[in-house]
Parts: C-alpha cells; sequence; structure tokens
C-alpha cells in the first residue's frame, strides 16, 4: 500500500481581533510519527475535538514567536504531564522558547512528568532538526518580522517492491528476496545474472509537506520545497490589501500561487486567512488561474496526499 | 436603586487532563468597574462568549501562577493589542508575572498599543491592591501549594439618601441637599435644628465579594471574608477525596461550607470542581447541611447580589 500524509488542520486563522476562529495550529501524520506544528492558543482543546491521540505527539515544530502561533504550547505542556505522560517531549523552535517554558514551570513551581527537551533554531539556511529511517524534517527559512521557519517534511525512500511473479516464475530462492528488495542483482544456479530491473519495481516515491506561515513572497522558499507533494502556504490577504503585505510580512492567495507554480508542487494548500474577510470564497478565485490544484484549508479540515 | 454586583463565570474547573471545561477566570462587575479574575486559556473567547466588552477591562487580578489560571493572560493582552486599545491595563499578580510577559512580548517582539503596568504581590497579609471612592480592591491569603491570593471587592458606603418628602415639608432648600446626603444637620431659617435623621436614610449597604480560589481549608480566610455578601470558594473534591486535599492544595465542598457558615456570608457559590465528577450534584449535597444558600458555578452562569 502507498504511504501517505495526512495533514489535520486544528487552526489556520491570523491572529483575530474581532471574531474568533482557531489560530494556527496542524497536526502531520507521516510514516506514523504524528508532529504538531505550531500551537495558537486553545490548541489543547482542538487536539481533542480532532481526536487526536496526545501520548503520539512526541515532536512540536514552532514557526516563530507570535502569540497565535505558540500561546497554546504551555497548555499542552502542562495538560501533557497531568495525563501522566512518560514519553520524551521535544519542542524545536527560535531562541527564547526554551527560557520561556522553563521560566512558566519554574513559577507554577511545575515540573513534567516526561522528559522535556528544547531544540533551539538559530540557522538562516534550510537545516535537518529530525530524521530517522523513515522521515527528515527540516527547516524553511521564511522572510517574517521576525524569525520564522517554515518546516518541510520528507519520507525517505523505501525499498524497492519486489515482482513476486518474476520472482516465482525464474524460481528465486526466497532468501535473495531482502537482497532484491535493497536493489541488489541475483545469479542463478545455471550461471545466468538476473538484473534487479527484472525482479523489482521502483519504490513507492517519497512524498513531501512543506508548511510555510508565517512569511511575506519570497523567491528563495521556491528552491527549498521543489516539488513538494503538498504545500500549504499563508495567504493572510486578497490582491485589495496587498499593500499591507510588505508591513506585515505575509502574502495574498496570488503570491502563494505563484510560489507553489514555481516550485512546482503537487497541491496548495491555503491558510492563515485575515478575519476582515466574511467569505473565503476570494483566495480560491485570486489563486487558481495561476495554480489550478488549490485547496482552503479551515479548522478540522484533513487533508490526505 | 440599590447597587448590585455581577459576577459572570467564564471558567471554574480545576485543571483538566481528560475533558474540557474552561479553566478558572471570571468578570465583577462592581460599581461600575470591570474587574477581571484569572485569565485561564481560552479566556479571551469566553469573553466574547458572554458578550464582555473587552475596552471595559481595565485591571486583570490573577491569583497564583498555576496554568490553569493564567495562560489565557497573553492572549487577552495580545488581543487587547490587535484591537488597538488605549486605554491603561494593570495586571495584579504574583512577583514573577512581570518578567513573563515582557519576555513573551520581547520574544515577539511585540509592543502593547496602550500602557501595561504591573503590580506584583508579595504580601502575606491582607493588602489594598486598588482603591477609588467606590470600590477596595484588597488581598485575601490563601493556602496553597505556591503563593496564591484570593481578592476582596468591596463597595465603600455611599452617601445618605434624602428624605424628599421630609425636606419639602420643611421646606428645606435645596442647597442644603448635598451636606445632608453628607450626614450633616440643618438649622432652619426660624432657628430651629433639623437632625439629618429627620431628613435621610440610611445609605445603601456596602456589598461585597470575596473570591477564594485555589486553597486548602484555611481558618485564617474567615477574618478576612466576614459577612461578605457572596463568597466564591474552590470545591475542588467531594468527601470521598478529601485525602487529596493536603497533597494538592485544595478543599472539599463541606469544607468550602464551614468557611462560609464560620465568617457568615451572604451566599456560597462552589467552583473549581475537579473534572473527576461526572456530575456535581455531590458539591450542593455535601455543602447544603452545613450553608443553605449555596450555589454551583459554571461556565456562563451570571450570578447578581
Amino acid at each position: 500500500m502507498a504511504s501517505q500524509i495526512t495533514l489535520s488542520i486544528l487552526g489556520c486563522y491570523a491572529a483575530a481581533p474581532g471574531t474568533f476562529k482557531n489560530p494556527t495550529a496542524q497536526v502531520v501524520d507521516i510514516r506514523n510519527h504524528l508532529f504538531l506544528v505550531d500551537c495558537g492558543e486553545g490548541t489543547q482543546v482542538a487536539l481533542r475535538q480532532n481526536r487526536i491521540k496526545f501520548s503520539r505527539i512526541k515532536h512540536i515544530f514552532i514557526s516563530h514567536l507570535h502569540g497565535d502561533h505558540f500561546y497554546g504550547l504551555m497548555g499542552v505542556i502542562s495538560t501533557f504531564s497531568l495525563l501522566k505522560r512518560s514519553a520524551a517531549l521535544t519542542i524545536y523552535g527560535p531562541k527564547g522558547i526554551k527560557e520561556l517554558c522553563l521560566l512558566q514551570l519554574k513559577l507554577s513551581q511545575a515540573y513534567t512528568s516526561y522528559p522535556l527537551h528544547f531544540h533551539e533554531i538559530t540557522t538562516k539556511e534550510p537545516t535537518v532538526l529530525f530524521e530517522d529511517d523513515r522521515v527528515i524534517v527540516s527547516t524553511i527559512p521564511l522572510k517574517h518580522r521576525i524569525y520564522t521557519n517554515g518546516f518541510l517534511f520528507q519520507e525517505k525512500l523505501g525499498e524497492r517492491r519486489l515482482d513476486i511473479n518474476a520472482c516465482l516464475q525464474l524460481d528465486i530462492d526466497s532468501a535473495y528476496y531482502a537482497k532484491i528488495k535493497q536493489g541488489g542483482d541475483v545469479t542463478l544456479d545455471d550461471g545466468r545474472l538476473i538484473a534487479n530491473a527484472d525482479l523489482s519495481f521502483d519504490p513507492e516515491p517519497a512524498k513531501s509537506y512543506a508548511y510555510c506561515s508565517d512569511t511575506a513572497y519570497s523567491q528563495k522558499i521556491i528552491t527549498y520545497i521543489k516539488q513538494a507533494t503538498a504545500l500549504y502556504h499563508e495567504a493572510t490577504f486578497l490582491d485589495s490589501h496587498e499593500h499591507l503585505c510588505k508591513p506585515t510580512g505575509h502574502s495574498t492567495a496570488a503570491q502563494a500561487a505563484q510560489i507553489a507554480a514555481k516550485a512546482e508542487v503537487g497541491q496548495l494548500i491555503l491558510g492563515h486567512f485575515s478575519t476582515r474577510y466574511a467569505s473565503l470564497k476570494g483566495f480560491i478565485e485570486e489563486a487558481s488561474p495561476i495554480f489550478a490544484n488549490v485547496h482552503l484549508a479551515d479548522d478540522g479540515k484533513v487533508f490526505t496526499f
């Protein structure tokens, strides 16, 4: 079965003075890892509403230290303790996040029931934050008012898939199957060399997901996210408010679509909408002429790719 | 018209690992002041749901630095800025709260659009935090795992009320009315002295509201809140879990009722319920034999007294 990445949107709205929509948080389910990405106020409630199993979250990635992306973090850290969690939790985020979390714990005279690790980020080039035999997570340097990183979640290429019919026809000893999956050729007992390509299929293509929020339009991003399976790119504004992009460090839907088109990604998911817009229709209308496969995030939506 | 105090419960549940009820926050409307008391995660959403006018809140009182009482504070501070507030805001809370809030603002490279003041509390005896010509707010030292204060909101005694019929019968010059309301006697033109008591009624009795959360049972509280019009006292546990009170620094419903009875308050409102109880009926059943006029807090309830 082909692997798939599941993206659960817990919140996708910009800091909201007027009405209340959930601020940014999302869960990326990739190769059996559950990564929490950003953690606005109320994230622990949204996690419950979306029936995400808390104990499966072992890594939290914080893009930047604006409140609408991390004011829910301490609530999550504390609730994990109330649930008597024992598994380690690692928080990845900009420098300062450790001091802030530890100060809050100190003032509460609280400790966590589990090992709490911090991985502070200061790099300005794409950098690997996490890697195991299944996935790599790296930073995507973004262009915002304060130091901000997006995150690229990449599956590693899996093994080649055995062509079982070919193997049986040639009467290949099953003891060779592991070698074939690793790409090896096989020499039969009669001396004939059978090329790996005749015994196996290409591995499932490795999928990837790029999270880019918050950011102004930045050409540099394109090379970092080239041909990602899916891109979540912020689209705070419509064209009518493009003049606000520069002072605020945000993008329009059309700019997000340009990034998606130039990076040749598989699909684009727009989010981080300003709450000034009563309808989100304009975001699709302005993005789709530039990049056709575009979708709108919304609190509670689940994307699979 | 007699003055009244209005208490809006935004959240009244203890830190909640399993289900989600709002953590502690409430709004006290007293003599035209709107005081926000504690500020658990999600308070800004609850304020909107309860249609509380943000701009009327000028003072926030934080009892202690456990997360379920203040993790929503930064969200409120930030949202006030997004709303372009200009009026000053004062935060009263334990030492450390200023460092924490300013660190978060610094890391966000954010500033508030309004003057933000901190009044850090370190006293161990009842201390006046705020006073004007209408109300006094003072601390109620509580007994919890970490440094914690409750708050006593007291109306000041108003002016005497003019007995307008008596004044008209005696043909008192209306220029004396202000003096009469201040308690002064009046000498008529014919030389007769009319005692103030014959020209006015007693002022409306001054009402008061005592907020005591979180706290273990503490005899000391009784003297601090004597004859308060209403007492909100935490009741985290039922009798069946009384053994948990000491290690956690919390109270049972019966203990809260004992405080209410000994302090001779007008009414008792129980809150800060542990979320382990499916029904709250037990809280009334265990408190009411000790103190009859007892009520249960709940998110969204409004009490007037």
